[in-house]
């Protein structure tokens, strides 16, 4: 079937606009918004190639899922609060059944995330789907990379590796296995803004594990002029995890593997005890080391430093 | 060469920050800004395919230009000043020299435009350039689509169908030209951003010709609930344009052609001969026809309605 560009995108993609801060919304040249006063603006692109970040055959709304939820992990690490996405689809043709699935995911997140998408372009093209998505954060509360000092704890959120599991079942073809928890996390994880919010003026860095754990780490490292050691006993591994793949398998998923969208944070020692009580109810955190003088993560278990053997994810290495 | 993917956003796109407003730019998960109390917020994307929307050997600086046009186009059609990009690029592989002149052509335009790249995402896959633009607008002077009314007389600027008449002169291996005017304009076409912003508050509505000028005031004519009727004697075609080409297949181009970035507006009769006079130093416009009751754009040649064969450009079509 041979839908017109602007006939599809007025299909799938302008919905009833649900801000009120959007004056001009799908349909225009540009979107008009209303950012509100005393608030900085946060601004996050992220893009997903098919073959690269999703499988040929991962379900549509899977795609829509995870092309915001990447970059509302980017907002939630920054504190800020989703307001407006943009979206730009390339696609091999204009196939109603993918569009479809791919807008439910999307929608469903941003609504979830009280997020409106108010513009985009579609063209014809490899599968390339890329977002860019729009928020708000007091600017002097905003976590940053290069905040850390040594002496801070250090945190991630939820558990680690799921995702990066949930793939692998996918590329073995265990099929039986698509509908398990893991599966599910890689195809559907969701974004921590929540707890990104509650830990402004409280978390001194944060960064979402996007590349893996012990990569992105060390960018908050380098960022922040300081070391870290992570304590791989303490790791937050989830049960579904460890039951499906033994205990080194599970810590390389949780050390390398993206897609969890977990945050890694650290927050002065002061502030440890409050903090901790204050989030309970936000979700679980773990104490996974301390920030430390020198650079670099260092791995230790039981007070030995170990090497592990995986590196952050990077698309061109 | 294997550079990593953060050594080479760094190597090619980390810049000193320009502006004042950019509370964290490149190398934390968000971009960090800071709007002007009383502006909205405009917000543009667009996306370059490979194949599609350049030529596969093209010279990467053009491409570099043409991605960060075709958005500060859409922001010089809302009247909007522009203030910062995101760039997502899908490469298949690490190319220094593709990402010098890429580089080159983007910052060359970017700096002309005073805007700053504040953020952006680099993956492996196939050549696709994302881009999306910020800028600003004081909200209710921003140039919309849907404000034309019967009467006003519509304008287009500068001259139409040069970018693709060089692109046909590229496609037609015509190796001689590639140097001519025509073909640098298609490549290095000069959003109109002073012309919109000089436009605020005077023109009713506006729309850059991105698809074509009759798709595009088609476009124009929908949102505001009008139609127009379009003087083919009176479209502004270059002198370059009508050497290399015949007459019919010039207009042609202005009719279907994009790429030229120039912009089609309409102004209230009673505001024509000020607005004329105030735009004489900001470059060339010329009155094309006007709008009229009724719906869809009708073309006429010496008081006579004429059908031409051209229809705007579709990604889909």
């Amino acid at each position: 079937m041979a839908l017109g560009e602007f006939e599809l995108i007025a299909r799938y993609f302008s919905r009833p606009v649900a801000r009120r801060d959007v004056l001009v919304g799908v349909g225009d040249d540009a979107a008009l918004l209303e950012v509100p006063a005393g608030q900085a603006l946060a601004a996050a692109t992220d893009t997903l190639v098919e073959g690269r970040h999703f499988l040929p055959d991962a379900p549509p709304e899977s795609v829509g899922h995870q092309a915001l939820a990447v970059n509302l992990s980017d907002l939630a690490a920054m504190g800020a609060e989703p307001a407006w996405a943009l979206l730009a689809l390339s696609l091999p043709e204009p196939d109603t059944h993918w569009l479809e699935g791919f807008a439910r995911g999307f929608h469903a997140l941003a609504d979830r995330a009280g997020l409106t998408l108010v513009g985009g372009d579609t063209v014809r093209g490899p599968r390339v789907v890329t977002v860019q998505v729009l928020g708000f954060v007091p600017a002097g509360l905003a976590l940053r990379r290069d905040g850390a000092r040594p002496g801070d704890v250090l945190y991630a959120s939820g558990s680690l590796g799921d995702a990066a599991a949930g793939l692998q079942l996918l590329r073995d073809g265990r099929r039986a296995d698509t509908d398990s928890s893991l599966v599910r996390r890689y195809r559907f994880a969701e974004p921590r803004l929540a707890l990104g919010m509650a830990l402004r003026g409280v978390a001194s860095a944060a960064i979402d594990v996007s590349d893996g754990l012990l990569g992105d780490l060390g960018k908050l490292c380098d960022a922040s002029g300081v070391g870290a050691i992570l304590e791989l006993d303490q790791l937050p591994l989830s049960r579904a995890l460890l039951a499906s793949f033994d205990a080194t398998q599970a810590e390389r998923f949780a050390l390398g593997g993206g897609d969890d969208y977990e945050l890694a944070f650290a927050v002065p020692r002061a502030a440890v005890s409050e903090m901790e009580t204050s989030l309970a109810t936000i979700g679980r955190i773990t104490r996974i080391g301390e920030i430390v003088t020198g650079h670099g993560v260092r791995c230790q278990r039981a007070g030995q430093t170990v090497e592990p053997e995986i590196a952050g994810y990077d698309h061109f290495g």
